[in-house]
């Protein structure tokens, strides 16, 4: 076994162990619990990455591998639809079958079997399969962000405002305010060198950026409070039209978890909001209408990532709030899917979504990049999201 | 202590544990799921029914009772206006917290609040009291039916076609074929005499029935395959125009729970369709289109009572399925909801429903009466509900 | 030609210019709207009452009869399955084609032919077909009433409130307050002699009935502002649980046409309310609730129909506004609709709604009967609509 | 009157009249409809461009300007919340009042209001009202495309399938098929010279391409036939995944005005579909599938004009159906809305749409520019909407 191949296993073991590790407070209840279509139980998280190696990598790749239940890759396909028929969406919470205690035999067979793959491949199999581990790895990783914004959306429902795990939330560092200057120019943007990227972020390619400003930190609590008290819910002229029938239909007046009293709803129950603390759980129409109310702008996805990648970055790019930018999600030049059912991890959504840069606090670490595109359709307010203002100069 | 106390808190003690006794087989995760939000999560239902003896009989009658904690009446409480806020239907299964072990002790702890306010109650709080413990006897069996067809539209949803508990279904006892003559008249129907009854079923008053008759047994699987096969679900003419609609836009073509190959879904799992078995979950739309095609109607709820009262009452009267009438839920002559939160049991909902007489496989031994009088919207269909024919005579 | 032919032919002719007059202030784009997809355009009205001739008489009974044009049958059946497809309901306000100007000599050519059908029939063909005449006459009544209700629905979301036709208003006649007493027993309802009925309202049966009370006059417009002064509309306890969920959806405050400032909006335009007006444009719910608020009740149908046809009547049992009833719109026993397509007349909506008696100021003369049976969904509030209180006595 | 306010007179007038020649074959009733709340009737394009230059010329700069009726301002405000309260989009086609017999002098008062308001305006208030006149009059060109589509939306909801106007389609012209190669390159887009555009084609600015190639004609009926005939609307390999979401919730089988037997409905009446002629009323999730199954892609907006100004223009380019490109409508670097009201033009709607380009058989003569971008969602079908390839060179 190669030093790289000791690499991969441990990292896939350190990865798939850290899923469990945040499910681990968590009763069976909880873990069954589905807020909205767009967000999933923890317990389909556990499964859906589990099924990923198997329908990805071991299926296809390890010889004689067998499923360890056939029935459960209808459950836990989320989205693939050169895969097979998948379980409706919103009826994810519907699966009380198979049991936590099921699912959890099941990932660590999975990982077994993984290990014995990685140990006994040849070099051929390694060329293949290895970047699809490593896929598997990275979309293990996302899901980890989304089990911690899917349980959050969840216990945010309960009056009793139950706390996910005990403890205390990480403290806030506060950055300095300040606007840093850009030249721009003829710039490459994407992902180029090496290491892992998914195939949105490719081909790397250069893009023309005239000079531009950006705020040195992140839009605070206290900021965004101010645009609260100056009516900023109420204006219109603030808001993109789309945005401002969101704000009327739905009745929003705060980002999603603002409660009374100074406070916000966590993962550690309610808490007061730190002002200077992020502002987070924020929709792209809000960031849009504070960024107008504060004279300012959204920076495009490729200022972003140009100043990120700079000698002088702005701080906060990242492991507070991924950062709305003003790029709709479109195809890179050139961008081509991967191959096969892998493909359809990104392209095919590519439309009506709106670019986000950085990484959360949720984050897994290690798993950011600069040229990372995350997305999510305007109106989502789930995730950790906020805004970093930007000026031309 | 009386006799009548001990047959009070005896008959309590069997009816609270049968509820558990039913629960568990279950998961917690399986008694958390909500199929629709019509239907409740198993521990809603174990939890509403221990949160009625507080708000009902504890909180105004027993000297000093302290809820077990006052947070959860708001969870609760499923539509008594006037006992404070509820939390939304359509988000019970959202509520992890409290857990299932944290809502079995309550059951406890309540049980335990009864016995001793049972064995403590001067002859005033009897007077007051009793006839509420009897209400919230009553109403947690009703709730135990509802805890089997909730689970089974939940368990449903799932592929895997899961059994809720182990072991084989009720053996079908079939009936003999044949119609019944009864003569009508000037006759009494309604609850009059001695026993508990809910307030729906009173005053007991006297109606006018032309003769008719009264088919001796429920219209079985075999005979509704026939309507199906005949293109009952097909024919606009057989049809109500509400229910046609219905047929529509929902796409039905046949009971709630049959399944392709001559099976049908069940809390035993996936099970053969016994032809001479009374078809079941069906909603008041197919029951009157099979009726129309068969040459039939239903019969009022004035006639159902009035025969199965009768000296030779037909069979299959209880235990199988509810039989559709075509009587809407009017209020009866001089009908007064009882005082006081109890109610809003049943009055405020005599509108925009069908009256369902006789009882399940799912009711509860001792809870059926003929003078009964089970309600749902007519295109409902996840109850244990069948047909019984009747004609002019 | 015998007289009864005259007679028929003479008050065809009548009911059908009567349609013509109360189209004749509107303008074509007036005549095209439909304002939701429980209401028509005035047009189609017009045309549709012209189908149904040429569809229940002139088709089946008068030799070589051939339609204006074929097309139109598809754009001017209602709800009749069996007389082939339909333009979707929704949709009757997109059919500029063909135009007003096509629609009214399609009527006249219709009248001409019906004319020289009347004259020309021998014995049998009289037979067949004067009953179904007589139907489409007193049809084209009731589409007379829905071409205000309708027009009212329209107009009233234009934001300048404009009038339907020129004038004032009928004006009220306020009837003496006051109970009177029924003794009821054993009483005969429904249509059993000769003239034109429904078959809804047969058979004429016989039907028990306690002692009650009707008060001589209607709810006023003055008695409804108390209850909503009364905070009527925020206090479930007064509403159906069906009808209080419909208030807080739709933010019911008043009924539906009430403006502020007094004002009510009528084809007249916006007009002071009267307050000795009857209270008019309620739905089953606001009714019930205000009957519950009053500490009194509303007649069932056969109650109202008793006192409506008894030595002493209640005032205003007709020509102000329909009254609500406690009755659900069920079969009288043994009813049959009639044969063949007008069989789907009124039989196939015996669910679900709710019987309204008497009639009201947009009823044609001639057209009511104290065994009239007419029928809404209980959140109906665009048709004229009231209430009278009962109680038991 | 100099050259100039002649020049603008003239032209004013002739765009003027051309609205009304537009909508001159159509009745009233036909003018009133409103096929679905994206959609406006022609009465109302007709009021709405005329309210366009009470409330954006003549009210802020005509000395003693009285609105023709100060109502009617809140009926055919589009979406400018700065103007004021607005009659609700969805019902547009209930305002009977103002008739169209009230609309057209309404139309002609205002004609001549802006042609003394030319005749008498001083230099400042011509260097001030000039550019807004200049907006009304391209805004009453867009709505002339608008009557045309809107009514053909509303026209293809009647059975009968009326035309809309007499005569006979304009002949296709067919392009030669090929390809034509751009290299791309620093170059510059965005208007810059003289002339009028709107200010969503500003600031002109510099973007690099990759070199690139175009098809020189457009997809035509006979080539997405062969893809509908290939299962395009049934792989879902082919689609965005938002597409796929769509083809199935809407049942999309064939372009949105395809019917049986090779026709299309058209503005006059259902005719042959032409093999050559370009496919048109595709939505863009319809034309980025096609691009993916004929191996191709969609130009990007830059891609476009680059090409359609070089010294090779592609073929049809302007004139047959506007073009859906690659690209998401964001704002171009440095955009800046319009001062005042008219700054809700364009740049509000700039997330959710995807950009359009060229022109189509409804643009009015001398609308179309190179730099023009159009803009709808990607599920909009019923614009003259069609596509043309692109490929990486």
């Amino acid at each position: 076994m190669s030093d790289d191949d000791q690499s991969l296993g441990a990292r896939l073991r350190r990865v798939r162990a850290h899923s469990e590790a945040l499910a681990a407070p968590l009763s069976p209840e909880d873990q069954a619990l589905q807020a909205m279509p767009d967000a999933s139980p923890t317990k389909w998280h556990l499964a859906h990455t589990s099924w990923f190696f198997e329908a990805i990598v071991l299926g296809p790749h390890a010889p004689g591998f067998r499923p360890h239940d056939e029935r459960w890759a209808r459950l836990f396909n989320s989205y693939y639809e050169s895969l097979g028929p998948r379980h409706p969406r919103p009826q994810r919470g519907m699966l009380s079958r198979p049991s936590l205690a099921e699912v959890l035999p099941w990932r660590h067979a999975v990982d077994e079997a993984l290990a014995a793959f990685i140990a006994g491949a040849d070099a051929d199999t390694r060329a293949r399969a290895w970047p699809l581990i490593e896929l598997g790895l990275q979309h293990e990783q996302q899901h980890q962000e989304l089990i911690q914004t899917d349980l959050l959306a969840a216990l945010a429902l309960n009056p009793l405002a139950p706390a996910a795990w005990p403890g205390e939330p990480p403290p806030v560092v506060a950055a300095e305010p300040g606007w840093l200057d850009y030249a721009g120019g003829s710039v490459e943007i994407g992902h180029g060198g090496g290491g892992f990227a998914f195939d949105n972020e490719t081909p790397r390619h250069r893009v023309l950026l005239q000079p531009y400003r950006l705020a040195n930190r992140l839009v605070s609590n206290a900021e965004y409070q101010a645009f609260v008290d100056d009516a900023g819910y109420r204006r219109a002229a603030l808001w993109l039209s789309d945005g401002w029938a969101v704000v009327q239909a739905q009745g929003w007046t705060a980002p999603l978890y603002w409660r009374d009293g100074g406070l916000e709803f966590t993962l550690y129950g309610e808490r007061e909001r730190q002002p200077e603390a992020p502002v987070r759980h924020l929709s792209f129409y809000e960031a849009a209408a504070f960024a107008e109310w504060a004279g300012a702008r959204l920076p495009s996805e490729a200022e972003w990532e140009h100043a990120a990648t700079s000698a002088t970055p702005p701080a906060q790019c990242f492991g507070a709030v991924w950062q709305w930018t003003r790029s709709s999600y479109d195809p890179y030049p050139r961008f081509r899917p991967l191959a096969g059912a892998v493909g359809e991890y990104n392209g095919k959504f590519m439309v009506g979504q709106i670019v986000l840069r950085g990484s959360s606090v949720a984050t897994p670490a290690g798993h950011a990049r600069a040229s990372y595109r995350n997305f999510f359709p305007p109106a989502a307010r789930w995730q950790y999201s906020g805004l970093r203002l930007a000026l031309d100069a």
